[in-house]
Order: C-alpha cells, then structure tokens, then sequence
C-alpha cells in the first residue's frame, strides 16, 4: 500500500469506487470520471502494486488476459455494443499517469469513442459536468450483472 | 488459411515482411508502413486465425502476454524510449480493420506519436512517404537484436 498511490487508495477503501469484478489478484472497477457515448470505461487492476504492465509477475499472465476477456464481453452485453478497445500505457512518454499497471477497456460506437478511448482526458475537454455517482453506480450495476465466470 | 485475410497472407508468405520473433503459437512483425517518430509499429499475431482477442483460446493467454511484454522491452531497447503504448480493438466499431486478432505495440516519445499508436491512418496524412523495405528491415533488425526470451 502506497498511500499517495490513487489505486493502492481504491483497493484499500473500495466504498468510493464502483467495483465490477474482484477476486484474489484483480479488482475491476468504472472510472467514476469518464466515459464513451455508451458508458464508463473500465480499469482492470492487480492487487499487487506493479508500476506497469511489462513488470506484472508472468504467474498473473494467464489471469489478466482472462479477467480482460470477461470484462470486455460483459460491457458488450451491458451497453449493447460491438466494439471494444483495450489499451494500457508504459511511462509518462506513452501517456500514463497513474504509475500503477492500469487496463482500460472502453466500449466504442464511434470515432469519437475511440478517441476518447486512446485520450481519456478528451472527455474532460467535450463533456464539462462529471458523472453522478449514481449514474456510474447503474452503469457498474448493469455490466457486473453481464460477468460470467466459467 | 483465409486468403483473403492479410494477416493468413503474412504468415503463409513471410518473405515480404519483417519479422521480429516467431515461435509455435505466436508471430511478431513490424508494420511496413507505419511507425512513431521512434521507429516501426511492431503487431503480435497468433499464428491460429483468431476474431479478435476477445475470441483467443485460453490456453494462449498467458504466452500471449509474455511475448507483448518481452516485444515491448526489446523496443524500449532498440530505440532507447520508455514510452510504450499497447492496444488492440475488437471490431469495426473500435477501429478494428483486419479482422484477425493483432495487438499493437508502439513506441512513444510524444503526444504526437500517442496520437498515431492510437489512430494509425494519421500516419498517412502527416508522414507521406511509405517507408522503405530497406528502412523497415533496419528497424526490425535492432528489435530483433534486442528480444530477449528467458
């Protein structure tokens, strides 16, 4: 736990995010902040605190893709959309910003999701007002509903 | 084999592009016409004909991921960059155009080469030249030097 770490924050007092998805090594929760024109983006985290993707443990391998996947098609079905676009960034020079290993998975209808989708802070530019925490409490609702753990 | 399918066309005939790293399972190229201000995008591809990722047999997740992360930091080495932006989009509503699973892996410096890792058609409006084989074959050359498997 690193204190000044917003994700080591939201792992330890998880009542402030909407969690969709957790179990021993992940937690998956909305951004309470931004959205596509669908609906929240989501962020599939480790509970280890890993500062990118190239330095997650290769035993979590198998079960990030996987946590991925199921994240993905339960949006697919929660927001009624195709397309889906899954990105993460290493380092400040390709865009990260919280230096916690961070998947963001975004449902996509249009370019402007996708740009959205590659530059979440497009979003803070377009869309002034936040999203309630209602708002974002009915979206997490609607995709937790649709995960299917085989 | 789909041949109609860029990506089948690629691994049947591998002399016209540049692989950086194959095994069983997975092939790494990099794209011949586009690049970031560092060098040429690199594609991870199974080498099974895939959808998209959403669709990839769960026994590849895990090589999937480890074959990302060590293409990843042979980039990082080869052109001396910490930035790296990883992405993939599922279907043509997020921007997918070959509809066979590849994975992105872009080297980043700037917000300009942010831009391109995210929407790789900006690269042919601003960069007009196609790349060279010759240059495209260096490039991969210095990623191949510099992919280390454990």
């Amino acid at each position: 736990m690193n204190k000044n770490c917003r994700f080591c924050q939201i792992i330890e007092n998880r009542n402030n995010e909407e969690i969709i998805f957790e179990n021993d090594n992940f937690i998956v929760i909305t951004d309470k902040y931004r959205k596509t024109s669908v609906g929240s983006i989501c962020l599939v985290i480790p509970k280890k605190h890993v500062k990118n993707i190239l330095e997650l443990p290769q035993n979590l391998n198998a079960e990030l893709l996987e946590i991925i996947k199921l994240t993905s098609k339960a949006m697919q079905r929660a927001y009624n959309v195709k397309g889906i676009r899954i990105w993460t960034a290493v380092n400040k020079e390709a865009g990260q910003s919280i230096f916690y290993t961070h998947i963001h998975i975004l449902a996509c209808k249009s370019i402007f999701d996708r740009l959205i989708a590659s530059f979440p802070g497009v979003y803070d530019l377009f869309v002034l007002k936040k999203m309630s925490s209602e708002k974002n409490f009915k979206l997490a609702e609607k995709i937790r509903k649709e995960i299917i753990v085989k």
